[in-house]
């Protein structure tokens, strides 16, 4: 199970199945078809079925998937049943956003440590966190085993921090800058991007509805 | 060109294609291969073509595409080249750090209004606007013909903020709150997840790397 046999697009997908699976099983649902998992996701059953075939034979004709056993997959495949240290650099609002959005998380990767090149920001809590200065980055991805990290710092900084979580060990990078990141190719970097969500949103308004209350 | 003829997987790409065709206008070179499009952005080249051709017939064999030209259409077809007006709901970090985002955005499509139902909250400033009570959402969408809500509210307010919302006759809703919304189906309802993005990272992580610093 290579990183480069399965497509980025099916990789991302499986969270997406997980946070509704999840649902699933706080409401002791035990099984769900791929039509079910279709209707609720927007997203095409036999495409769910491919994707969930990747990973082995999880469905079973006529009765649907496994609901706990296909989350105790989906978080294997993933790497969510191990620890996942992750730091994040830029105590802004966004930074202060994910790190509260990620007290709710159930799943093993956790925020253990932010960092910020800003006087004021050094010092200061978030949640249980103390912002360290940038400088003290590399001593703490190693001392905290921390394998990912999450820019959260404006464009101009972006790609300085992202040289730093290199240099300091990191394997993966979740980027919040708008910009394309230069990495070398054992580092994956993911731009993560709330414009792209907001943009696709407009192709589903109504054509002409625009001018109503303009006229 | 409807909605239901294109999936929904299509449309969300299309904003990816449009920023990294962007980023080329900006450095001014004229025209792009699906080659090039799919390297830079991790999909694969025949799903480029196929989905750029939903749209009409605009590569050139041996060329690529004309990177301005595509731009407009992208544009055109995501509804960009009018103004959209946007709300924001829930005024806390996430909230701050959307409305500092979409200053930077050259996209037609604006926040024009902020709600929040805290007291505090209510009459800060964030950018030029002024935080208004959420019992000014009403008035306010028709004042300002608001087609698109994002919510950023605490999961247990999310469901009520999305009725008011729905009331006050939105179109479509962008919602950060990490639960399923329920809309009626003439509402499109996309869920943001910075999870979906963190979690699909660990993928890619080394296997068995976990165990090193601490063994």
């Amino acid at each position: 199970m290579k990183s480069d046999k399965i497509s980025e697009a099916v990789v991302r997908r499986l969270p997406v199945y997980l946070r509704y699976l999840n649902e699933l099983h706080t409401r002791e649902v035990p099984t769900v078809s791929s039509q079910e998992l279709g209707q609720k996701l927007d997203l095409n059953p036999a495409q769910i079925r491919k994707d969930l075939a990747y990973f082995g034979d999880f469905g079973r004709k006529g009765i649907g998937y496994d609901v706990s056993y296909l989350i105790e997959k989906i978080r294997h495949i993933l790497k969510l049943d191990q620890q996942i240290n992750v730091a994040l650099v830029g105590a802004g609002n966004l930074g202060h956003a994910l790190s509260n959005y990620n007290m709710y998380l159930k799943e093993t990767m956790k925020i253990v440590a932010v960092f910020d090149s800003l006087e004021p920001k050094v010092g200061s809590m978030i949640n249980t966190l103390v912002v360290q200065p940038i400088e003290e980055l590399g001593a703490t991805v190693k001392a905290k085993s921390i394998r990912i990290g999450i820019i959260t710092v404006p464009n101009i900084e972006a790609q300085r921090v992202a040289d730093q979580l290199i240099e300091a060990g990191i394997e993966a990078i979740l980027n919040f800058a708008p910009i394309i990141l230069k990495a070398p190719p054992h580092i994956r970097v993911h731009t993560a991007d709330f414009t792209t969500d907001l943009l696709s949103l407009a192709y589903y308004l109504e054509d002409g509805k625009e001018h109503e209350t303009n006229e």
